[in-house]
């Protein structure tokens, strides 16, 4: 049927591969220039400054849905490189970029759909990289409630003004919080400064992440890895919680025996 | 005249004793054990433990106001230190204690009230200290207001959730915030994972600090030093901004000279 091919627009890291070999039919893979993924093979490659020729593209290729999955930092523009009617869509781009990355990706969104695209979220075509509630490995102490239920108000504050989604809580004391340099910096730093818990009885912290609040749930979504709990244990926490249903979980299988052997709790918080 | 006495509640650093200096009375020196003030002479050491026995030496002292400053980390309790009046008070200590920093400072400050004592703020006994707005050295760009914008944004939304006081934020992006570690550990940081600014012509970021929303401002009023602008410098930004009116600025006359040195702005932001 034509028009019905998904693509995935492609960012780095593992997820575009996770996803598509989660995928019925083969997808059309797009890779954002500069931003390669891994363990895939790339038909299309995609700059911001030729957004239209490639949405064009896309169309004659028989696309008729889109995903986008993987991390793209936010490129610097190249005017020599913008064809004509890139260059209308320009201002608005811009305008976004200026507004911060949610607002960027809300444009983007818009212009697949103004052309035609439908644009779905993981959630649609792998539902099973998202878990639902539960505690998933280990055992969560009532502190670590604690202590995650506060992360969990923190990363909220922090997404409504559209910084990070991920925060460490040990005994009520937030250790730091995730900026722009992600996940694995922020449990870099929470490691390099060292123990700050006043009370060794009261549990050793968590790193929690969570979608931000309103957030697009087609976009961005959190994404934890085995990577993450080698950083929580590297960092001295007891364990990682996360948003119940709206995290993806790479490689979960090895997350699970990871989390076993690293003595972590891995827990879908509802 | 009796009662009207004023005793500084110090913490570490060296605010108590630039408080000290400004005040028209030698003040009563009460040192949080543990943290011990710079460059002033103590009069009486407080542990959490015994609060009511510190009270009352106060009262004997004939001390009528008191003031908090100063650095206290949040102290672990020793049960066998505690007197009996004292451990009355516990559960509400504690209860506050685990709801976070500022919840446990109100506690303290009630305390104090209902002992009869006036708690003071900063802006009463050295309004000097605190700088209203203006550019104090350098030149603020269009590009450095608005990622001063953004970053006070980010910082009352943190602050609305009791986390830090400051925040990095450099052509729009939050490269990092303060969570319990501190402006020194911020920059730090910031100045580890290196330069993540796309466009050399938007300006080279800036470091911001301001009071929680809501602050009591007899407590914990954020306080930068010449240590922040040298953070700040080795990070790599374009200047320091701050809430004007509610951030302490420790030794002023220096950080005029040491800004000019290191090509920073530093703005105190109506």
């Amino acid at each position: 049927m034509t028009g019905m091919r998904t693509a995935i627009i492609a960012g780095q890291g593992r997820l575009p591969a996770a996803l598509a070999g989660l995928m019925a039919e083969p997808p059309l893979v797009a890779a954002v220039d500069g931003f390669p993924p891994d363990g895939l093979t790339v038909d299309l490659r995609v700059r911001i400054e030729r957004l239209v020729p490639f949405l064009r593209a896309l169309e004659r290729d028989g696309v008729g849905q889109v995903i986008f999955a993987g991390a793209v930092a936010r490129p610097r523009l190249d005017p020599a490189l913008l064809d004509e009617a890139t260059a209308t869509l320009l201002p608005r781009l811009m305008g976004a970029m200026a507004s911060g990355d949610d607002a960027t990706l809300r444009v983007v969104i818009e212009l697949f759909e103004e052309f035609g695209f439908r644009v779905v979220g993981v959630d649609e075509v792998a539902h099973e990289l998202l878990p639902g509630a539960g505690v998933l490995v280990g055992t969560v102490s009532p502190m670590d409630e604690a202590d995650a239920a506060r992360a969990a108000a923190i990363v909220a504050a922090l997404g409504s003004v559209d910084v990070g989604q991920g925060a460490v809580v040990a005994q009520g004391l937030c250790l730091g919080v995730e900026a722009l340099p992600g996940t694995d910096v922020l449990l870099a730093q929470v490691a390099e400064i060292g123990v700050l818990r006043p009370d060794p009885a009261r549990g050793r912290g968590v790193f929690y992440k969570a979608a931000k609040p309103g957030q697009d749930r087609r976009i961005d979504l959190p994404t934890l890895g085995p990577e993450t709990l080698r950083g929580a244990a590297a960092a001295g926490l007891g364990g990682v919680a996360f948003q119940a249903g709206s995290v993806i979980c790479l490689d979960l299988s090895e997350m699970h025996r990871l989390a076993g052997e690293l003595g972590l709790f891995l827990w879908a918080r509802p």
